[in-house]
């Protein structure tokens, strides 16, 4: 499957496997430390695919969410945090496009583009406890937000708050630096250590009308809906990226440092019969992994494209593409981060390699919300 | 993912739906009693459907492997039986324009259509026990071949012979009915019961040279071993298209006679928490398999396409997809051929239903060659 | 472990194990008969097992449920349907030792020794359309039970039916002869097919109040709730027979049918990698569940001899490890019947073995209740 | 089944959960730092129970592996380190015994109980880069060994090394303090990190005649090798007390933190189906697991009981229980620790719980030697 087709996006590709070679130097460092990684944020606000999504009528470089999503698979093969930050990015970039007026729209895409902004997500819909009051011609936001990604380091924030008279939940779109606005260095988790996903507190934070996009529970419109995709659909990508990460790590380490075992009776553990059967099943797994994601990946992009001509039924899916795709990934990367050491033995352990960051990293991450009642919606629709 | 590009195939595919639907009528009552689906053959034949793959130059009907390959599925979806003589006849329609002289290629697809043949199998190459003798102008067929799928009825049969001389496994072609030839009435299987999978003995045939093909085991370019990707990809379709026969007709019954179990809470089997549950798990796991089959298809077609032309790379490239795609149809198949009782309940084994042939006939098919061993090919390629 | 401590108990065992070899003979043949395996049942009557659970005090053998239970296991092993009614006449011998008074437990033991009967089971309480009615000084029994198993060629029959006056759900023993009483020939199953598992039915049948043995629902002492937990593990110890079965008719199919596959570079099957790993498998799960259920069976033994002094707590610590070793059986025994296939190659799959019916015995007798709310039943217990 | 019989034994059960709750308290922050957990070896010094296999005829307390298990397993349940450093000082304190001299067996066993040493392992025998060389009437130690679990803060080490003039692979005991001996700080992996399993050297170390017990490979009787079950056996139960200590840790997490899913319609989290469904086949495989290991138990105390009259056959019987076990033990632990997160949800991954250390403990130290190969042997036994 051709899901590149342009010499351009192909260019964007390039770069960002150039930048992910980079990133994995310092990838087992960066995941003991924890914290924000600042110098790669650095390179990728100079490498200018913060704008790939950014349409070019904007200024920016109009690519697709395939391609978007592909280079987030890339750097989750080497490093999920960034492409978990990376990605969060692009989700937050097209907010005010999804949920805001046209004017906003414009706006938000321009100021991206003119200001390189690096976005974030501060959104979580199930922490209710940031309001939104009215005072004179604007608006005051209080309260505290928790797993806000990418939140450190970011220039411009997506926030989710309870409008207090109407009780409806907002979303509005700031900057990091406005006054009374807090992001706490509060993230340590055991995977996805470099997300900064911790809390933002706000005090008494000025916000203006036209920082308000809309509310998120009133769709009137199913293109209103289309970010739980684009949300949903990236997780699958960085979860199936950790997955072909740690296979092609496996692939290295199997090939270059693994002993054939006492009893195998072969020369090379490259020829031992369970080796090479736990990377054919898992190769299995990938492709069929890797299919079934980028299926998604076009039907999903074909109703971004839609945009608010988008059906209901189309929508759906979309949806349950995306959902399919998921499913299958946690399933399949799970089982490879867990499985993938007996193909390497005893001295992969080493803290040295970090290969358990693989595990930890998905572990984390599939837990965004629960796979056991995706399974179920799935099997509504599918009944 | 569109794969029927064109309204004369999807023609063909409804056309094969309503045949399934009719043979679904009998299915359960042929599957006990086994033999020949003489009715059903006949049926076929009439359908036109066996020229699909006979190129619009010798008369046929100019179809790709695609087509054919979802045909067979929608057959397997209610009958493997009649999917696996459907397919093992295009199986055979093919042999001498991969194995042959352009004339013998030529000879055969008139031929094909002009008496429309019905092929069959009688390669099996593990079988060593025929052998091919030269008697003056032309040779003698002695011995016995096992697993003839389709030989019964059939009316003509690609047979592989060890020429006595040279001791190459030579490929050729005859009538069924030609004297010396006694397709023998001894299948008698768990599954595919009505394959008639038996045995085929020659006693002094007589062969003409332009009826050998070549030697089999003497592949000159990488297009003579293509047919080893179409079996497979074939064996993948049909046991995909069991998984989701069953998935079918599961759904039908639960919706319509499965009670929710005393302590569910549930009105409704369709609202049970564990019922969505599994039919969620297959869903994912049918498309997953869905894809991966479709995506080989499409490289299949691409291969055949390239004939002579098709590079050692290509074709490897091809049976790589094709053998990945067929183990994960496998161990997908015999998890939800197994499985999908617990969405039916108790009741759904009353014989009446015939619930237990998927699972049987696919047990039975999926032992065609041995799955570990394919595993390990694909784990050797990819490492 | 040595569950078996006597010498008598041994014996019975070794004798079992004698009828199990001389029922092996004609399984596979029976199997495909389906109805009454009635030369069967009468070895069992000449064999004296009848009586084993039967107290000495009344004639019986006075065996623990530990011995009846390996007993069942070995009939498993070769013919899961003789397994089923061996079983299931002992789970209705002490039908009245639960349920009635000791009256009632008295005379129904020692009728049982006298007469040699064969009990078997009507009491499917989910099935609710048989009726009790009060006439004159004794009652008049109508309507239909469903899954009667071994009611053909029974000689008693203990039954539930709704009182309609009280509208508990009362029951009843009376014997199969009685006028009024018809044992319908429909089971045809996809397994279990030698269980006589139909239906029965009830026309104005005289019941006098001595074959009344107290409502099944009024529970008022532990030891009367006991009969569920004698039911499961009977179920326990069948399914993980069956397991057992196929996989010892496996290891000598594989010993003496199958060949070594072509790329497999060893000289015999027993020393394929893969086969060897299936073999290492199938026996971890098999000595799990083996160890799993003759625990609970101690712990049931000594349940049942607690009798009337039995504790709720100790009833309930029963039902729990019950539960789990069915559980188990159950999650194993289909895994091993299906997978058992790829140690034994396609030929195995001809009629004549008959691997098949493990399968589909186990796959019918497993859907006995849904093992998903047993499974949510032992998650509220652990939590 | 009642595996701690006597009083006593039970009373050091009691001592070791109390130690246990305490190393618990801390085992997070430790697993962070990694490094000598000196407080808790010096704990585990000052309660005695490094003496409980010693006889009590040499002044130890004489408990049975049953009960040395038990409690490592306790130990495991909270911190699998501990649980690793203390039970390779109980297979080190046997080493004279199994494989020495009755004098040298006295020996030891006696200054372990007057000096109450803390013995650990050197002997990982696939490192064969030390060597012993006579000098005079002694030897010289030379080289490196890896894997040295325990070394740090230990009071004795046993070593195997080649001899130089024999080729023999002997087992030696020396003081760690001997000259020439170092210990090094170099051991940081992913998971067991406070079990200092790295390396130590030796340069020109004196070694005494009567510090060398014999040859590792040349067992004249079976109970020389029967280390090898008791450190199989250590294993399987450490890895399932692993998986026992995290289910006990989701159980509390679940109930007191967890909150109920959006949409499962439920008022807790410990009413949700599918949490229950996790929760009730985690209890399965556990139970499972803890009834094949105190199997496996019983029969290596009654193993090692026999001492020298141990035969062959009961050496093999008991080799297979335990295989089986670990085998068991492995795959049920993976498969719990890596799953257990879903019945916490998202911010049960926050570092502070630490509940990935299970994972990494049991995935690092499964690690010992490949299960793959493990079931191999089992399938050639079972076939």
């Amino acid at each position: 499957m051709q899901l590149i087709e342009t010499k351009e996006s192909q260019n964007y590709l390039d770069l960002a496997k150039s930048l992910a070679k980079e990133f994995a130097q310092t990838a087992v460092e960066r995941d003991a430390q924890g914290g924000t990684p600042k110098h790669e944020r650095d390179r990728l606000r100079q490498s200018n695919l913060l704008k790939l999504i950014v349409p070019t009528e904007f200024g920016g470089l109009g690519q697709s969410w395939i391609t978007v999503l592909q280079i987030t698979r890339e750097f989750a093969k080497v490093d999920s945090s960034i492409a978990h930050v990376f990605s969060y990015h692009h989700l937050g970039v097209v907010i005010p496009h999804i949920f805001g007026s046209a004017q906003q729209k414009q706006r938000y895409y321009s100021e991206t583009i003119h200001n390189n902004w690096f976005w974030c997500n501060a959104l979580n819909p199930l922490d209710k406890r940031t309001t939104l009051t009215p005072e004179n011609d604007y608006f005051r936001l209080n309260g505290i937000k928790s797993f806000c990604s990418g939140s450190q380091d970011s220039d411009i924030l997506p926030i989710t708050a309870t409008h207090q008279e109407t009780n409806e939940l907002n979303i509005l779109v700031i900057p990091t630096q406005r006054q009374g606005v807090t992001v706490h260095d509060d993230w340590d988790n055991m995977g996805q250590r470099q997300t900064d996903s911790g809390s933002v507190t706000f005090e008494n934070v000025l916000v203006y009308p036209e920082e308000i996009l809309g509310s998120r529970n009133k769709a009137n419109q199913p293109f209103n809906t289309i970010r739980a995709c684009l949300t949903q659909l990236n997780l699958a990508n960085i979860y199936l990226g950790i997955a072909q990460g740690v296979f092609e790590a496996a692939k290295t380490y199997t090939s270059t440092n693994t002993k054939p075992w006492l009893t195998s009776g072969v020369e090379s553990a490259t020829q031992d019969p369970y080796i090479l059967q736990h990377y054919g099943k898992i190769w299995v797994d990938l492709q069929a992994a890797v299919y079934l994601t980028e299926q998604a990946g076009e039907l999903l992009q074909a109703a971004w494209e839609q945009e608010w001509s988008l059906t209901a039924e189309q929508r759906a899916e979309c949806a349950l593409l995306v959902a399919t795709a998921k499913v299958f990934a946690t399933k399949v990367g799970l089982d490879i981060t867990n499985r993938i050491f007996e193909v390497m033995g005893a001295r992969a352990t080493s803290a040295k390699y970090g290969f358990d960051r693989y595990w930890r990293n998905l572990r984390t991450f599939t837990l965004h919300d629960p796979v056991d009642y995706k399974i179920q919606e799935i099997g509504k629709w599918a009944l």
